[in-house]
């Protein structure tokens, strides 16, 4: 008798387990349908792209985009939508830049734009000689006898080995975050980067830099140079030693500006006091339009929202779409979502973010403990019918990073990165560089995602604390 | 010390067993570092996209990429290298084609191509009223009486909620390639076809029909139209069924001419006889200059040969690389290389064929047996650095397909599928819609997996004739 209870506990046990595994099943082929069939994301991306176009924190875009998000998601009847204030910096390229080599037979122009947050040259342009260097920790090999009144031209690329072009990303982008910092400190007179392209093509990348705590009067202008201009550079160097080069650029820091970041909620059923995050930043680069980075990562933390009501789901959490504010060149929108939640004593559970591009998605990172990562690996099954394989441990996205802690468990969405960085800050990232159906299974995938972590929710962080113990 | 004995020969057979785990992960990185920072495939698309370009079977391309692929192949120091005669069908297009949809406020141009092997409209072109049908199954729900007279236009589209855009295809194409033949059966003047494209746009994708063994003269003209263009036509038909088509197509068939397969070889070191083929089709349609409708998975094919001879690798077997002729419109080059191979009494163990675009990399389908999948299976961990995941049975490519049986593995490789029919057979299959990382991945993989079935072999099919058992 008792093994026949036993049986029928585990028979019952089993059958619930498959009728949810079903149900989870179901729930993420009707997810993947409605954004396939009747989607909004490509829609909005158009008109964010389009009508909106370039959204630099503190430019005009900027503030469209806000208002233009504002009534989209007020649109789709949202329980709450609600702007959230926050200062930040602004910075203007202002009329296009020059550049050229002087080679023996004369100037040969080479594309070239400021670097975000980067000071002017003078008026007339700065002329110097060029010394090409590897990366910043090859300026000590040189030393101020070399550097003092040149042109810094880092020069070392992307690492085309590596699969994840993320990782060859992260190789290079100091040159481009602190080369102007460190080149200023052996007196350089400007800096040119090559950009963070894999590519080799004429279009200069575009992206933060930053001057630490360097004294204004040490400052210099920075600017990155295109691939093919670096390429050419570098031989003619080779060739010459004393090319000069020369820069004119017209970029302006201002003061910090009012913006905002901008939320949408849906007001959880079970527990509302717990929060789970999926969001984008909504500034992007001057150059093209951010369709890439990160109008498709907006428009499909939107669309998580959207498709959740259009499939009549009701989460037990609330689920707040967040559209950041100033990613690019500050991560002030990042910053003050964190602190206001912290402010409020907001429990956020879970945050899950798309910066990586509107390409076909292959699975997610993960920044969680072991026992949530277990969980995660759990539903793999349910993933494979949409080629979403991968789930890994590793970063999440720069905006929700400030969330971390409390047993926190971020995300990010990882789309095959190979065409990435062909568009990434540079005037090519456009919306026609985007794919209807690639960025819908993103948004699919995306809202598969939260809705497992809604339904089974988030595994708490163990106890280590004494006191607690003992309560 | 029996049990000591054993735990030694376990211990050995482990260490072993990891040793060759090793080397293989040694050997697919220097594979995957070879392609991507010295690889030759991205420059020869050039060649073959830029220089060449189109290359219907038959057309003067189509002879020029024979020779080009013949003097690399020879270039790159193979064993072997000829080219295998073959006949050919002959096309031609002739002057664009015209089409108008004849709507209430005049004549609207709407973007079409005749569809390959179509015979031509009269020199005036056709106008008739037309009728809208869902598929061939259709045809019987109108009847001779509905549609005698008429231009039939089928307007069923790819089905987006399907993952893989090839079963889309799949679940389509049979409006093109006999969408004429079986209309004509119920007296339709011609047929147009809406594009096998699941993007929105202007550009009317051609691709092979066939009337099958319908008389010369019931035979009726066979055209694409634009995506657009047929939801254009759709809506116009809602509001006036009476609405007219013209249609004015220049095409021409020929006798057949002569052709080649282009086929280059290592010859194995330990089984010469025992040959393992890696292959793409060398013919393209004629609108575009075919670069992911084959140009890709030539390139690719040549790559791993190539890989194979910088990396120092001597294969055990055979490894010829076949470029075939007339893949898209006859499949003679697939059917000749088989009936060679037939009468010389060759023994083909493995065939590998790229021909689904040039785009990151998947993994592979197999037709293969138990036995030689689960040896696959055992391949996957080695694969996952390279973000390569999918092993799955199925089909393989088209022009393999004829070497099916006496236990030949068959496999085809597997890119990401999204963005694959925005450019089939259309004028935007270009080369500038291939990524050079992409390509080049994908020609790593294929080496990586003809390496794998180099090293451990095919398993041999199971002996079920009883005669052979007694031996």
């Amino acid at each position: 008798m008792k093994k026949l209870v036993l049986f029928i506990v585990a028979f019952c046990g089993l059958t619930q387990v498959q009728a949810q595994t079903t149900k989870d099943s179901l729930q993420l082929r009707n997810f993947y349908d409605l954004s396939l069939l009747s989607g909004q994301s490509y829609q909005w991306l158009d008109a964010l792209s389009n009508d909106i176009g370039a959204r630099l924190s503190g430019s005009a875009g900027a503030e469209k985009a806000v208002q233009w998000a504002k009534a989209e998601l007020e649109a789709i009847g949202l329980d709450k939508v609600w702007l959230q204030p926050v200062m930040v910096p602004k910075w203007e390229r202002g009329a296009p830049e020059k550049a050229w080599i002087n080679g023996p037979d004369g100037n040969i122009d080479v594309p070239v734009c400021a670097l975000g947050g980067s000071i002017a040259t003078t008026a007339d342009g700065i002329t110097a000689p060029v010394i090409e260097v590897q990366g910043l920790e090859d300026l000590a090999n040189y030393g101020e006898d070399q550097i003092k009144g040149k042109i810094v031209f880092y020069n070392r690329p992307m690492q085309a080995d590596l699969i994840q072009t993320f990782s060859a990303y992260g190789g290079c982008v100091d040159q481009r975050y602190s080369g102007a910092r460190e080149a200023a400190k052996y007196g350089a007179v400007g800096v040119i980067v090559r950009s963070m392209n894999l590519r080799m093509d004429d279009l200069p990348h575009t992206g933060a830099m930053s001057y630490g705590d360097l004294p204004n009067e040490q400052r210099i202008p920075a600017a990155a140079i295109s691939t093919n201009g670096a390429a050419l550079l570098s031989k003619m160097l080779k060739t010459d030693k004393e090319t000069q080069f020369y820069l004119k650029m017209n970029c302006q820091n201002y003061e910090d500006v009012p913006s905002f970041n901008v939320i949408g909620e849906i007001t959880g059923s079970e527990k509302p006091d717990e929060i789970m995050v999926v969001g984008g930043h909504l500034d992007s680069w001057d150059l093209g339009d951010g369709s890439h980075d990160d109008g498709a990562g907006v428009v499909q933390s939107m669309e998580v929202l959207r498709l959740m009501k259009a499939a009549n789901y009701k989460p037990k959490h609330s689920i707040r779409v967040v559209l950041f504010m100033n990613e690019e060149n500050g991560l002030r929108g990042g910053n003050k979502y964190a602190e206001v939640a912290a402010e409020k004593g907001e429990r956020h559970v879970f945050a899950l973010e798309s910066d990586a591009g509107g390409f076909t998605p292959r699975g997610f990172s993960f920044d969680a403990d072991a026992a949530n990562f277990e969980q995660v690996e759990s539903w793999i099954p349910l993933f494979k019918p949409y080629l979403i394989h991968y789930f890994e441990l590793g970063g999440s996205g720069a905006d929700i990073g400030p969330l971390k802690g409390n047993g926190t468990v971020l995300a990010g969405l990882r789309p095959d990165s190979q065409r990435y960085f062909d568009h990434h800050h540079a005037s090519n990232d456009t919306f026609d560089a985007v794919n209807k159906r690639e960025l819908e299974l993103g948004a699919a995938t995306m809202t598969s995602l939260v809705y497992l972590m809604d339904t089974y929710g988030v595994k708490p962080a163990p106890i280590t604390n004494e006191a607690e113990l003992k309560d």
